[in-house]
């Protein structure tokens, strides 16, 4: 099997101003097409380390994919490192990026600047990919089996998320027409409401008795539930599917509708798929969720064919002006109650006039908890053309990880009621 | 100097199902107390790979950071590596991690299992930090240098972020308990609307006239800016202080307002500061930017002192009949224009009854654009209690980013209005 590493360069990353998350990208690109990532490893904008760095990641696998370094103010150390490792003597000017740099600057009314133009100076040893999102070329470096005792290629982007994740395809071409690629067979199930350990506990005999060749593995993310991923590395793409199907069966069985999908997904795509399946539209009240739950939800390409839009209603003064709540309700109940959150549905429900709506009243913290009604305290409110429900949940974690939880929750609740009104 | 590197076990990282967000907290708290950094590595599941790559990270390394590998269905292989990666013979059982598991469960209502149980079980080479904030517990390996040739640590931690980062005041507090640990100086400049090279332009002689132990690196984001950060290493703290402060004095005069803070913070904490030390308050109207600016306001710890909410009116309907938009103005106009954000900011000001407001309509893509108002347009209204301002932009980026840099300059335009009233 061909191996890959993926390598980030920068001292941002090290001292932890910037995450990486170029390389997840380039790490799915790459098994998708059966290339396995062995490692991630990031360093600093150092030639030396650079250069040591690179030797032993060429050394141990074929494909090395390097981001960062570049850019105009970076390529000052990055650039000569690559040209020393690949053995350059001079460098050449790349029309093809020229030109596109030329087009990028004026399109935003710049004047090419030197730095700019000297973006288009590259080692005379790299084949260039062009990047048309941005001002860095992507330099391709082919190794001979005499430097590394194997085949082997660097590819080098620049680190800009929005212009390294955009010359995949490129890249994934590219090595498509050198090495010989394959399809991993990975499946994913989505499933919500249920802890890992609880889950764990539930499928465990399911999981036992699992057919040697297909691997599980579950991925807790607080935003989507816990993912559980069944692979089959280097088997036969018809057999292996049905073999999978087969255990599909049974997984079902076991975990009812805490499954929400049988694709990689996540729970704001689901209330999409559904909504524009029934033809049906929504709204959303948020308090505790301050505006997460319609921030998932837009973030879905063509979500405003059935997102209406919301009220984040922070004050009692706006849940009770703007969502018309009684203001008998929160004096008596509180904010944080059932009541109010039945009402702040059927509120916007009403106002936007949407066919679903959910709303949200709780305590984010780190502040604001009493004993009756801790930090970690959701309500969720959801409200249909016919009927007005209402949950509530405790969760223990920081400000940041309970948002989560409380919009996903509601989302997931969402979820439920409609697809109880399709009958799935 | 000591030196440090930060590791993460798991496939699901190589495979691209989930980014790896903890190294990145890790390495800011590390060079907080002066350790470097040199890499950061991720690599799979498997007990061999586990153990060559800690063994090389510990031979270049004093300390060496592991998340990930632990876990209710995951120990049965990042343990026993550690085992015998410290020449372990026995596991015992940690009685305070125990007690800890068992509290966790029973808040959430949950029986102890076996895996639960198994997870208070550690090898008998490692001290145990307890983890209060999940089931498994941190262990701290210690290897005399007869060992890897110098003494290290090996800190193992679980992978989920809010118990990884949520240890990180314990393994600090230890480490500064072994190692001899230092204050790197750092000064972060934030600033926003000048893309990466025109700043660099900008300030290209100021920079090449820094002393030569100053170093400057450029840190892009599309949420916060560009941040500047001078670094001074190992010198004397209140010297370099002043060094720093004799060099911002010029930074400031050449970039005027679009420096927004002179620390490590971003566009809604800076609103929220300013909005607190005028005591007024502040709403949104957003349509393309879908809730997105509600949400980063609300991701401030105690912004219900001063943010009121919002009205996400994705639909025309929502513009019209909660925000009050004139109907003439939209088939007029189109909701993309000055004329709408100028109404929907009022309108969301008026029916919050806050000081401050401000509005967004554009296209964020990918569909939607038009010769006139193309994907990437953003009309941005601000309303203060005396005057309303529209400003527009055009950015060139997928939905995602396009939306990140609306709700960026959404903020950067309210910063500059209540600075303007501050008189700052």
């Amino acid at each position: 099997m061909v191996t890959s590493s993926i390598c980030t360069i920068g001292d941002e990353i090290l001292i932890g101003q910037i995450v990486d998350t170029n390389s997840s990208h380039f790490a799915r690109a790459l098994n998708g097409i059966g290339i396995r990532v062995t490692r991630m490893v990031s360093f600093g904008d150092d030639r030396q380390v650079i250069i040591s760095s690179l030797e032993r990641e060429l050394r141990e696998n074929s494909i090395v994919i390097v981001t960062g370094g570049l850019g105009p103010t970076k390529d000052d150390i990055t650039k000569p490192a690559l040209a020393e490792l690949s053995g350059s003597r001079g460098s050449r000017l790349d029309s093809g990026q020229l030109e596109i740099i030329h087009r990028i600057l004026s399109s935003r009314g710049l004047d090419m600047l030197d730095v700019n133009k000297a973006q288009a100076m590259v080692p005379d040893t790299c084949e260039v990919i062009p990047n048309r999102l941005g001002t860095a070329p992507i330099m391709v470096f082919r190794f001979g089996a005499e430097r590394f005792g194997h085949e082997c290629t660097l590819y080098s982007l620049p680190g800009v998320p929005f212009e390294a994740t955009g010359a995949i395809p490129d890249i994934i071409e590219d090595i498509k027409g050198h090495y010989p690629t394959d399809d991993i067979c990975h499946k994913t199930i989505m499933t919500y409401g249920l802890p890992e350990s609880l889950l764990a506990k539930k499928i465990e005999a399911w999981e036992s008795s699992l057919p040697e060749n297909i691997h599980l593995a579950y991925l807790p993310n607080p935003l989507t539930g816990v993912r559980l991923r069944l692979s089959i590395y280097g088997g036969e793409k018809s057999r292996e599917t049905s073999q999978i199907e087969e255990q599909l069966v049974k997984l079902r069985e076991i975990l009812g509708d805490h499954i929400y999908a049988e694709e990689d997904t996540n729970l704001q795509e689901t209330v999409g798929r559904l909504l524009k399946e029934s033809g049906k539209t929504m709204s959303c009240a948020e308090s505790c969720t301050g505006g997460m739950i319609s921030h998932l939800i837009t973030s879905v390409p063509g979500s405003s064919e059935y997102y209406l839009g919301s009220v984040t209603s922070y004050a009692n003064s706006v849940k009770e002006n703007v969502l018309g709540v009684p203001s008998g309700i929160i004096e008596k109940y509180g904010a944080v109650s059932s009541e109010c959150v039945a009402k702040m549905a059927e509120g916007v429900r009403r106002i936007t006039g949407s066919d679903y709506s959910v709303a949200t009243s709780g305590i984010a913290g780190p502040g604001g908890g009493t004993p009756e009604k801790p930090v970690g305290l959701v309500w969720i409110g959801v409200s249909t053309p016919d009927r007005t429900e209402t949950f509530s949940f405790v969760y223990k974690n920081d400000r940041k990880r309970n948002i989560e939880r409380f919009a996903a929750s509601a989302l997931d609740i969402l979820r439920k009621e409609i697809e109880k009104d399709l009958n799935i």
